[in-house]
């Protein structure tokens, strides 16, 4: 079964949208029938893949086609419950591919709210109105704002471990004692009370905002979703764009979107994806761009990428390697750089820039090996060299091919990249890069604008290899044969690490540590073998576990 | 097997010492014969835990025994070989549980190395003569000067990925970008090259500090070690103590020392680890305190301590809770605390307090549940109030007992809680514990020597509970029970979330990613199964990988 990532909202089973001037509520209700596998029904507002793909979806829009939406306030349509979390018979029989795939998708789709509050002057909250259990509970973690109805029955909770002998992982932990700096020993009291804390005591261990009595409910939860969106820069007059659906063309060997090509080799375990530079010049004014809407350059290429990306994780798990390509005119890919610079006001300018970072952060923690080919032709300039930059490695033509008189393969750095778009340890990609090369760093904006080729592209440290013409195809040939041969999981493990040197963030311990726990205790019998808590849960039967600690 | 971690040099198998003035050299010559295990050979100076139970031992020795030996010299006593890494037949066979508690010793190890560079005047390096692949590079990496012969033959690499089908878990990867800050890029390529780097390419890539051709070799180590050593500030004339053997008595059901007692009750899973407080009044002078050497109380009870929990790590693992119970008087112990404290530039005061420092991060990443009771006549100050606050959940109970004339339960805090022993992530246990509550922790500095009791206790977020004398065995049985029921790997992954709030360095990096990520591949088949490469190494059968990319 492929798995769609698109939707929009005329096709939403499980979420719906109330607009109230600047505050959007964003109301989770969903379907219990309408899974994206048939073998259990998402009860008690549960959710699926196929949930998140729709709020992932729901998140982008309010964005990119609800400029106004000041607030957004994640509510439930459902009596007594606000969310039961990840549905737990999805998990117990999906296969391991399925759950590590579920979990980073939706842990991305949190970061997207974090990032439309901090940076896009919509601030989500949550109302939670019932129980408000595990996955739930981290949905509310990822907003800035968590209200509770003080009716004695609602609380929220984190019952995980002790229920389902696995973590929180959807950020849970981390949020907990990161951004909400709960006391570690309350939050170790909580993560193992099963029914959750509620009231007073919830406001007491930070873990919720405030309590409200019912009947003051409504009006205290409209109250703060105005007081929140008076703090926010967005326009009072601006009009959305609209995202339509994308069409790629699919066949069994090719996925081929306007801007974005990939090609699949299954016998090498190779994806090659080539990303086209902009054929039209930038447009002439912003308000030109906004007319443009989703078929400006920068906004359509972030949105093809991105879906190549999801689409090549969880559909083709058997690609080990993915090349990047970008074929154009690097003036080209600056020019638009620089229109989006210097447009940095425009709501939609900045909404397209962060936009194009996490689709960027999509491709750090995307677990396939990725090498940057760069040849005569190419445009790895400004945004797009951040492709060559995130990749594992980085290979490059020396100069042109014979009977070729497209300009020789080159980097050209521009202004993005010392800034525009930091990955998830808060640094750029050039800094993460050269951590131990400050000075290399320093000296680099010198060559803003000026292509980089071959060789001295490899003695600034800007590529990893470089390869004359006659020995490229066999050099490229060994080292993805090489790398498609090692084990994917220890590529997965290597990778995880080598690719975020420095500091750490929320965001990267949830990546690093607290995914990489997660999907230990994923394999480990005690959660999924036949006596495991996971594979057991509902049937009455008792888990058994191996008592070992390990 | 009763694994045993003390040793002395007069029973090393693997290790000898050279003392040329302040410049010791620390040999590896592992016996191959001498493995824990039967079922392999250690060749080529590979290790096994009792190979690194020595290496901690020389470690600890040279702090103590040898305050002269300023320079520390990591060399191999075999030709053609530094270190061949973990001995892979032992990994192969090895349970999952001896893996995991394998890979965390010897990285508390080369932390120990780390700390004694960093704060002990006692600088490690590497004279890496001959080839030096995967844990031997991993040793190099944790001496903070790594000079490689360059014979043409002679190299350093990493290749557990590309061989054995896992990661370069004893820190390797974290060291290799956050600690020589090697481009992600290259260190890529250097983590897939079986045969590693070598000559200048080393030096280029930050691998090793330097190359030295063959003639001048061992000149070079010497001057190198020299001039290190020249910038200690280790006494010039100071006589070390000696660490002789602990004499725990060892019965089926208790483990006692001279000041650490521990209790076990296999059928509850649970150790109750008891510490006394000093019964000696602190010694006259610093140089009473060198004359009773090993039997100063902060040094014997560390050193207890750390055997205590090193041999239910490894030898219980079916104990899942540790209990923490302290007797004797608060004023004694804060009494030696300021007593350490006071004498600060004294070397031996020094090691002992970084001592203790490792020894209570050893309690932090101890995989099992840790809850601190504390009941009148305990000393829960100071040092000592360190387990309190190392422990996942702390109980107290209110006030005094019947009939039990001894002190009310309480905290008492002293100096050393504000600044004496940070934890892996670089911050104090009150630090990481009041990270959302800065100016409560302010405030406590205020509290520094007097009892903090019960209810007044709990308030001050000093302890998670506080129960009157008639709930408190009724609440601890409950607490406790429920604990032990839970799954231990859930426990294990939630602990390793919830211990390190707040920033990561490279020690929590190596912990909590780079170890999380290699459990995770030590569970995978493509390393572990029939077809896995551990497995299968040195069979002749190439291993074969489920190609799935998760």
């Amino acid at each position: 079964m492929t798995i769609e990532f698109q939707t929009e909202p005329s096709r939403y089973r499980h979420w719906r949208f109330e607009f109230d001037g600047d505050v959007a509520s964003l109301i989770m209700d969903v379907d219990p029938k309408s899974g994206l596998f048939d073998y259990y029904e998402l009860k008690l507002n549960s959710y699926d893949l196929g949930v998140d793909i729709e709020l992932n979806d729901a998140i982008q829009r309010l964005r990119f086609e609800h400029p106004e939406v000041r607030t957004v306030i994640l509510k439930s349509g459902k009596d007594n419950v606000f969310c039961a979390g990840a549905n737990i018979r999805m998990l117990g029989k999906a296969t391991h591919g399925h759950k590590v795939n579920f979990c980073k998708f939706t842990n991305e789709t949190r970061l997207a709210m974090e990032d439309a509050s901090e940076n896009s002057g919509q601030t989500y909250m949550t109302a939670v109105n019932g129980s408000c259990a595990g996955g739930g509970y981290e949905l509310a973690l990822s907003t800035e704002h968590i209200m509770l109805v003080d009716d004695r029955r609602s609380a929220v909770s984190l019952p995980e471990a002790p229920l389902l002998a696995v973590l929180p992982g959807t950020g849970g932990l981390t949020r907990v004692t990161d951004k909400r700096k709960v006391r570690r020993d309350r939050a170790d009291v909580f993560c193992a009370t099963e029914e959750g804390v509620r009231g007073k005591r919830a406001v007491d261990w930070r873990l919720v905002d405030e309590v409200v009595p019912p009947s003051k409910w409504d009006d205290a939860v409209k109250a703060r979703a105005r007081e929140i969106a008076a703090r926010s820069d967005r326009p009072k007059d601006a009009k959305g764009i609209t995202l339509p659906r994308l069409e790629p063309k699919m066949t069994e060997s090719r996925v081929d979107y306007t801007h974005v090509a990939v090609e699949l080799d299954r016998a090498k375990l190779i994806a090659t994806l080539t990303v086209r530079g902009p054929s039209a010049p930038v447009p002439a004014s912003v308000e030109a761009a906004h007319a443009l809407g989703a078929a400006f350059w920068p906004l359509a290429v972030a949105r093809e990428l991105e879906n190549a990306i999801l689409h090549l994780r969880m559909n083709e798990p058997e690609i080990n390697l993915v090349l990047f390509r970008t074929e154009g005119e690097a003036a080209s890919v600056l020019a638009y750089d620089d229109f989006l610079l210097s447009a940095g006001k425009d709501w939609l300018m900045r909404e397209i820039r962060h936009y194009l970072k996490r689709v960027l952060k999509r491709v750090d923690v995307t677990a396939k090996s990725l090498i940057a080919t760069i040849e005569p032709g190419s445009c790895f300039a400004g945004t797009l060299a951040e492709l060559a930059f995130a990749a594992d490695r980085s290979a490059m033509l020396i100069g042109t091919r014979e009977g070729d008189n497209r300009a020789p393969a080159s980097i050209v750095l521009g202004r993005a990249n010392f800034g525009g778009y930091p990955m998830g340890n808060g640094l750029t990609r050039l800094q993460t890069r050269f951590l131990g090369e400050p000075d290399t760093l320093k000296n680099l904006e010198g060559k803003i604008g000026a292509p980089v080729e071959g060789e001295e592209a490899a003695e600034l440290g800007l590529i990893t290899v470089a390869y004359e013409d006659f020995d490229w195809d066999d050099e490229l040939r060994v080292m993805t044969e090489e790398r498609a041969s090692f084990s994917p999981d220890a590529m997965t493990g290597m990778e995880a690490n080598l690719r975020f040197a420095g500091p750490e963030t929320m965001e990267t311990k949830i990546f690093g540590r607290l995914t990489a726990w997660q999907n230990w205790i994923f394999q480990r019998p005690n959660a999924i073998g036949e006596q495991g808590a996971l594979t057991l849960y509902g049937t009455g039967v008792s888990p058994t576990f191996k008592r070992e600690r390990v």
